[in-house]
């Protein structure tokens, strides 16, 4: 009997999805779930595929070609170390596991060596694009053994979605866990996007008193544009959806304002305070989600806590549209730029040398955050792979100079009318501490000294020094 | 021979002016350091003191009354443990371990309940002054077994500081590392002013030229007022000091803006994170850190990047100047709000019954975050101990409505301008989110369902919902 080319465990709606992709590209596919109906079930739902269903650990790896390539669909978390303890005593050395959870890098880090000791390849793969990708095509973001990666590839880059230019939206990213790192900052990116989508159309609504009909329009218009992308469109449809439960509003005015998270994002911004990278765009977009799901103490405070004077917009509707339209490109600039400037420090604390043009590529198709917008940093580090901050890049800096007053004019507004905008005022504030030669951190430095005696660094000349604050007295 | 009645293992400064503090109050101190000569140079130092050197662990064991109170003054991390380790063997059943060090409070969590397995009592304190409070009156924030905390008590209250009204700034925290944990808080919320100073001192400068000895004017009218602190204290004094190095210079102006840390300002955003607890003003100001280390980075990008139209303040000096101490103070209340609401998540998370309003009592003197209007946070939760955020005390309250307009023309002001305000910028921004009755978090909701299924509840029946996004293509 001929053993099967790739395996599959965990048969929720990803892993059973994922199975079905590799199927599809004419490989044949050994899957298992622990509860084994399940299994059945998705062979019977698709008689006619090259599907085997097997009903045991020790009978699903001896079904599969050596060397085996079986892919993880479960939980991330103790399930995965669960799965991997169940199937270790049945593998042979240079056999390839891969773990397609969104799981934590720093727990793919620690398996990928404890397999490697075993002569188990390990390798932890971001997986973009909900159950719709994993069908039909998704992002992935592999990192591990390369070698291993190298067994691979030849379906991975089968599956995955395909960017305009026709390449495959997956690439080597770099040892152990760096592609699940690299998938955490796309999450703690979508976090950002998502937060800067709901803050223009928070203005809109309350400074111009937009209908949801008018709103889905000017989303619709501005994904023609620049900023044309999955989470725009989305948004545009979404403001065209009526509700779905007997009320004849629109289904957003029903939804309830707090949002849940599943932990990615905040792990970015965790990581970004580890490694010192100043990441506050996708980090309030986190604490904004935070704030929202506190509905009751909201409801509550909103009867007590007043709000500034009325605040009435006198100019030009379709000009202000415009302006938080650039606003928002500008802060999305700044979203990406803390983003890659954390995945730049990570390739250096874990000597990944992460491909940033090749990371932005691979995000282009297939994945949440898809937007023409991507190809343009792929230029900027194709001409320079070590550019410090995408700012600097030519085609950036332009757009940063051209939209920084109405980013600046939005927020102005929308401090003054009482309408919160976390994201578009961190988004002006790092743009204005990154370009500045000078902050006043020299006076953080000089109280630290003062009380802490940590002592500080000069302008003019090398040298750790400490002033003699208290001779004085 | 008489036994000490009290032990501190660690002679570098914290710990020596520990020793001296405790020998102060007519307590008899065994001391011992692992480099032999520290300790014996102490003593040398001080030939009229209750102090005795000791050479070996056992003996400075051996010396101490039963139940042995023994303090660490040792660097945070492995050296507590190892400390501990060696300590152990020579301990009996209801000795207390005291750790002083800046522990993060996951560790002393551990330490706590591992020692209790072998019969010995650990508490975890903050110790916050510097090397003049740990000498003069620290305020001192202790966690772990309360019945050992009694034990303790009274040297405790001694050597602490004295607020106003003559109380010790000490108090039992609450069990295991609660200690720590506000002592963390302490920090994070030292982080926060220290940025806050900063700004509105950038602001001055900037906006309205003044010169470092004006500034010193302000700070120092502003430290008669409701901003009298320490921080405020000191940074009118340093703005009157000159460089000591032969420039003429104000020392704030030779001393580089890149600011340093030492981690307790990241770990607080970090809990943050982990309880779901919004701290934007906090994490803003560890990012502002961040940037400002940057600084080569930031000298390149001044040259590139644009600021900016010119902006001119035309208005009156004064009246700007008195909106920034009110946006100060009004930002100054957020960032407490957002540092107690921290608390408040982890005492539930954790089970330790934080007594709030006796925080800030014991923060009223001899630590960097004193202040004057602590007093008014403990009258806040004197009168609500279940208080859901500060801003809904009456008092805060009628601060914020009066204040609430001048931050918002500050921010304006200085976003328009090209100054960074990070922190004034995320105080209104959590401002105007918290009185928010409705949030766009419901078009986040929605994104989510639409992508990855996530549901949703709905504003006007129980449940939880899934559109169907996809049946109507």
């Amino acid at each position: 009997m001929s053993k099967q080319q790739f395996g599959v465990v965990g048969m929720a709606v990803m892993g059973k999805n994922l199975a079905l992709n590799i199927e599809s590209r004419g490989y044949s596919v050994a899957l298992y779930n622990r509860t084994g109906s399940k299994t059945e079930e998705v062979v019977a739902e698709h008689p006619d595929r090259n599907l085997k269903a097997t009903f045991s650990i020790e009978e699903f790896v001896d079904t599969i070609e050596k060397p085996r390539r079986i892919m993880l669909m479960v939980k991330a978390g103790p399930a995965t170390d669960a799965t991997i303890q169940s199937l270790l005593p049945h593998l042979d050395r240079g056999d390839i596991l891969i773990d397609g959870g969104n799981t934590f890098f720093k727990d793919t880090i620690r398996r990928n060596e404890e397999l490697a000791n075993s002569g188990i390849n390990f390798i932890g793969t971001g997986v973009s694009g909900g159950e719709k990708g994993a069908l039909e095509g998704p992002s992935m973001m592999p990192g591990g053994q390369k070698e291993a990666y190298d067994l691979v590839a030849p379906i991975f880059e089968q599956i995955a979605a395909k960017a305009e230019d026709g390449e495959p939206c997956v690439t080597y990213i770099g040892a152990n866990g760096a592609g699940h790192y690299v998938k955490m900052v796309h999450n703690g990116i979508e976090y950002g996007d998502m937060q800067l989508i709901a803050e223009s159309y928070d203005l809109m609504q309350r400074l111009l008193g937009l209908s949801v009909e008018e709103m889905a329009d000017v989303f619709s218009e501005w994904n023609k544009g620049e900023l044309d992308s999955y989470l725009i469109e989305i948004t545009a449809d979404i403001l065209t959806r009526k509700d779905d439960e007997g009320t004849d509003a629109p289904i957003v005015d029903v939804i309830k304002d707090a949002a849940g998270n599943k932990g990615t994002g905040k792990w970015t911004s965790q990581s970004a305070l580890d490694l010192g990278v100043p990441l506050p765009l996708i980090t309030e977009s986190v604490f904004a989600r935070f704030i929202s799901a506190y509905k009751e103490e909201r409801v509550a405070a909103s009867k007590i806590l007043s709000g500034p004077a009325p605040y009435n917009y006198e100019g030009d509707k379709e000009e202000l549209i415009e302006k938080i339209r650039e606003a928002l490109y500008f802060s999305k600039i700044m979203s990406y730029a803390q983003g890659f400037s954390e995945l730049r420090a990570a390739s250096k604390e874990f000597d990944w040398d992460l491909p940033f043009g090749e990371i932005a590529k691979i995000w282009r198709a297939g994945c949440i955050i898809r937007a023409r917008f991507l190809q343009k940093i792929t230029d900027a580090y194709e001409k320079d792979s070590d550019l410090a901050n995408l700012m600097l890049d030519e085609y950036f800096k332009e757009i940063t100079e051209k939209y920084q007053q109405a980013v600046r004019e939005v927020v102005a507004i929308a401090v003054q009318a009482g309408v919160p905008v976390p994201t578009f005022s961190s988004a002006i504030t790092y743009y204005d501490s990154y370009r500045a030669e000078r902050l006043p951190a020299n006076l953080v430095q000089a109280q630290r000294d003062y009380f802490g005696a940590h002592t500080y660094e000069r302008t003019d000349k090398e040298g750790i020094y400490h002033y003699s604050w208290y001779d004085e007295e």
